[in-house]
């Protein structure tokens, strides 16, 4: 085991909601189809130009005070995001570390998985912290709303806005990850894809290049070896797990991939419902939910496990202590 | 201490050397004076649209042949570099595993930190490697040459491109990090800047936004705060250190460090007078080749000591084993 705490979680929505409903009239197509066929009713949307620092900041002003701990008290930042921050270069985990009035105090940079940045960075931030640097914030910080347009209507209809912040620090007996696998499989093409205007000079967004049913069907499979991997390593099945937190890019993918797991939906914790594809994102806000929503009992075992583009997957499993 | 090994560095310099006479020359400069100011003689440009993950897997080729280890064995590869890699999504790490034929064995993904990048990353591989996640690959290239242009001459007199990797795994007897001492002041406003073309809409180059004064101090207060941070904390001095890397940005400024820190110019390894400046890539390219050209003896200490745009500083202490 790796001993880590989760000591707060927390997360914040821009305030403009923006539903399915609303986005399939304004491209022709049938609403309740739309809604149907996604399992989203709505997205939150920041205003263009929205800096992800700002937001991010926001997440852990209030994941500290969920933690009770002060913004002086963190050893490490990690800031992920799916597309970069707010400019190349520095990485943005320096502004949001300041907007805290951080100087001198405390490591930061930026990691980039996709989709899987969240489970990346909690690996990371676990492994800081049993080695004795920590207290370790995550702040995740998507802006699907900036790297879409409606002339691609497939991300236009699913992508939405989100920051969370997760802080992780010593833990107390029994507490800590049981398991952690990860893997990447590049050798495929890449179904969600999207070039680097430094490179090709020109405005990009974001492209998903192949079916539906393709991009299901390497997620679905990925996210079963990432499962079956971590219980091997952990020694234990899912009827052991009690929660099961999946990736979840749309309402209809995440059916999928509970009836592909076999779980109980009573275990999972949708968001992605009312926020969308909100990428690395969608696991952390799932987690937020769970500790606001159900307060796991000490014992009890989590499973974080996702995918992204790359193909890049993993899982955490993560036991609850007292 | 954080037990890990240092298994194999290798380094990758695209064939084109360019001489600081020639771009002084075609900028109407005197090329004996900014050779002088800069102390760069030569860097490297590889042709524009150079992928990074051809060149990383290439540095990975090699630094794996240096350590005797199949790319199978590798449990996890951090791609790093300072402005994104060649897309944005997925993290290039998927690419260059790829590129080695790997699929499904290892974790890989993106970390940004500037030209602190490598040395967050040894700190993320040890930490990795001590919690039984090894061995890791560290890919680091900057293509300098991407983000530069003549409008813009003190950054296109000193930037180069270079690949760098270095593989850590288990620690023999009396081998690992010391000491790891990391801080971030995004409070000051940033000397070296890029910003962020998918937020801008328009091509966008590295600034310089202070004077070469104000970066030299700001750097060199970094640089000296990091080095008594890490020495504390393994309660050493810096006599006691046999080697030391810092950051190179240009040949100016590596005389300003060294007598900044009081070292003898015979422990410092300088690369920055034939690679220019090559962000996150100058420490392990110092490093690599310390490791090639002077042999470190079992017991003999580095000192990796870094800063870059943020800012972000920090410092690992490294004993080596036998």
């Amino acid at each position: 085991m790796i001993p880590v705490r989760i000591l707060g979680t927390a997360s914040v929505l821009p305030e403009r909601a923006v539903t399915t409903g609303e986005l399939a009239v304004a491209l022709g197509r049938d609403p309740a189809a739309i809604e149907r066929k996604t399992g989203i009713r709505t997205r939150h949307w920041a205003p263009p130009g929205t800096p992800l620092a700002g937001l991010g900041a926001e997440a852990l002003r209030r994941a500290l005070a969920a933690a009770g701990l002060e913004a002086r008290s963190l050893r490490r930042l990690l800031f992920v995001s799916s597309t970069g921050g707010d400019v190349l270069i520095p990485a943005t985990a320096n502004r949001v570390a300041a907007e805290l009035g951080l100087a001198g105090t405390c490591d930061a940079f930026d990691l980039n998985n996709a989709c899987m940045g969240f489970v990346s960075a909690f690996d990371v931030a676990s492994r800081s912290v049993a080695t004795g640097l920590g207290p370790v914030a995550i702040v995740v910080v998507e802006l699907g709303s900036r790297i879409i347009s409606a002339e691609e209507p497939r991300p236009y209809l699913v992508f939405g806005d989100a920051a969370v912040a997760a802080i992780l620090g010593a833990a107390r007996e029994g507490e800590g990850v049981l398991g952690a696998a990860f893997a990447n499989d590049g050798t495929q093409p890449s179904d969600v894809w999207m070039a680097h205007p430094l490179v090709t000079g020109v405005s990009e967004r974001v492209r998903f290049e192949s079916s539906h049913q393709r991009i299901a069907e390497v997620a679905l499979q990925a996210l079963k070896n990432a499962t079956r991997s971590v219980l091997e390593q952990a020694r234990l099945s899912l009827d052991d797990v009690e929660w099961v937190l999946p990736h979840q890019p749309n309402g209809a993918m995440l059916r999928l991939i509970t009836e592909m797991l076999g779980v109980d939906p009573a275990r999972i914790v949708p968001v992605v419902d009312r926020v969308g594809s909100v990428g690395a994102a969608s696991i952390p806000l799932s987690l937020d939910c769970l500790l606001r929503t159900r307060t796991p009992r000490a014992g009890e075992r989590l499973l974080m496990v996702g995918v992204g583009a790359g193909v890049s997957s993993g899982a955490v499993l993560y036991q609850v202590g007292g």
